[in-house]
């Protein structure tokens, strides 16, 4: 039987609600993906593609994946068995890095900081010197399971020094907070459609540096997925004779593709200072409810809040209500923060006063019940 | 600028044509990936795939990916670094099994057959006897390159005899003709959303057996693949706390759903029909322009028609008139076969009277030209 589903306001930590021109991008009519009229599209989610990232990277294009399928295309394809690579962890997804690095065949450093912080550079700068023979370096640009925004300036001052790759997952900050690949010198970056480019899940966009692809071109080993070869990948996206490889996800690039021109017409700085706004409306609210935020405000993503709960709140009760009365979605935490915060999205159309106010109007009335 | 493509005839070998309450289905409104009614839709997706593939395998799900990663979340599940696999080769797709299963540090033996032509039995009992310390036996069902069907029955024998895993390559055939997972003892088996299901490319079905699953629980080494590793995924789709694995792709399993809601209200029995009397028609009609099929009767797939061209054609040429002035999409050759054949596709909602009479008139109209 045909599915219909509830119709949500979904401010958890992805996906995020959808702009009704990308849902009817997804339901325009198919085409080949040879077809000339398709080859246009795919070289204007490329241009796209790289102004949001800030980068001239010529390999710069959406992954026929999920976001952790776009770090997944940038670990092996960089990585060989026995290179040595430093990553920082405070959250899930540094630990996600270290899990695909391994299964790469790499040795891990691993520099933690306490989940709801941002990593040091003083310790990332000691495990460089301390490591002298490590090739690369991963973090994350926006913690999605903390709400942590990590400043990548003085890092990237780190990987320069020491000749490290960058390589930088952007799944929640793209579109979200400035993401400036060229400047911050990152060799390898990733993120998903369903965070601030508020499209569905399904692509994941990345970019790899001149020097990142000289390095995948140099390998001694073959890259150990298929799929996500991108001596491959790139020849159908980039290449002069468009060589099959996969067959794409048409109709998820149709919507990439909308979902980029509502950024850009939006304009970047507008949608990052909206970000900011809503963020800002949201906490002046939850203060009033007497809730904290996890993080502190100089390292918070506006788009990604973690706000700490009180013992005495049933939470999972309260999320629950939220959704079946309010249809209101928001995320629980993760791992060892699990029953010990929420997650509050406002990414890209989730991010509207409308949101914010729903959700703290709904919120109001479960704790008063 | 919002894009907006053009109209065509999809009748390569996919994708094919999508059917408007598929593509209503993937406009419906996002919820996300642990909402009650994405499980339930989850539930039901594979409770669909499971009558289709003819299967009671638990483990029948749809892998974020397009067909080809099915065939990548199959084989770095069952193949561990060392392993010996004897695989058939008769096309493009059996080409990229061997490619693969070496990308997973595994031995293979290569049987070939003439493109355009079957696997012979005979050659893989041989290989099987040959090496009685082969794992697995990989091969695929409908060549997509050559638009050959592969008798499964007799080499499923030869599997059982010889405790062989047996892998699957469905992509081209599953709802286009019978795929009978349980029957034959298939352990391992992908599809492809944009093929017969009609449905636009992004995910790939997947089905393993509790043989395949046991396989997969005791290896020794852990799955080189993050983003594919079954274990995880299963946890997701099938295991009772849906444990967050990555986000799936809401909007694609929407449109997958009511693909399959097609499929089933239609009736599988009066949809392989409707794809030999189309395929029929078209004989019909190329025989009358003089074309010859470059397959056999008894091994020729009704969902794609390879034709093999006589030189004095400029193939190339009316295929691109055919897309420019009949907004017809054909297929050309692949590999040896370029240049030398077309490839014309009767998938799903590509494979009506109108679509096989539409492409006949405008090729005559070429041929005339």
């Amino acid at each position: 039987m045909t599915f219909n589903p509830p119709k949500r306001l979904l401010m958890g930590p992805g996906p995020s609600d959808v702009n009704p021109r990308v849902s009817l991008a997804l339901a325009k009519p198919i085409i080949g993906h040879l077809d000339p009229a398709f080859l246009q599209l795919m070289d204007e989610v490329q241009a796209m593609l790289r102004v949001l990232f800030n980068t001239e990277n010529r390999l710069t294009i959406p992954v026929s994946g999920t976001g952790s399928a776009g770090m997944e295309a940038i670990f092996v394809n960089l990585l060989e068995p026995g290179d040595k690579i430093i990553i920082g962890v405070h959250g899930v997804f540094g630990t996600r890095m270290v899990d695909l690095a391994k299964r790469c065949g790499a040795e891990v450093i691993e520099i933690h900081a306490e989940w709801g912080t941002a990593l040091n550079p003083d310790d990332i700068e000691k495990a460089a010197i301390d490591h002298p023979d490590a090739k690369a370096l991963a973090l994350v640009h926006a913690e999605t399971s903390t709400g942590v925004l990590q400043d990548i300036e003085p890092i990237s001052q780190i990987a320069k020094k020491h000749d490290l790759l960058l390589m930088l997952d952007a799944v929640t900050s793209l579109a979200g907070v400035p993401v400036l690949l060229d400047e911050w010198g990152v060799d390898a970056c990733y993120s998903g459609t369903q965070k601030c480019l508020s499209c569905p899940p399904g692509l994941a966009p990345v970019s790899f540096s001149d020097r990142a692809v000289s390095v995948l071109q140099s390998r001694k080993t073959r890259v150990q997925s298929w799929y996500f070869d991108m001596n491959m990948v790139a020849s159908y996206w980039t290449g002069g004779n468009r060589a099959y490889h996969h067959t794409a996800p048409i109709n998820m690039n149709y919507a990439l593709h909308e979902a980029l021109c509502l950024v850009l017409e939006e304009g970047v700085e507008t949608r990052f200072l909206r970000h900011r706004e809503m963020s800002q409306r949201l906490w002046t609210g939850l203060s009033r409810l007497g809730f904290e935020p996890l993080v502190d405000e100089a390292v918070r993503l506006p788009q990604l809040n973690a706000v700490t709960l009180p013992e005495s709140i049933d939470e999972a009760a309260i999320r629950k209500r939220l959704l079946t009365d309010f249809n209101i979605e928001i995320g629980a935490g993760l791992g060892p923060l699990a029953g010990k915060i929420w997650r509050i999205g406002l990414m890209g159309d989730s991010c509207t006063s409308a949101h914010v106010d729903a959700l703290l109007a709904a919120l109001t009335e479960c704790l008063e019940a």
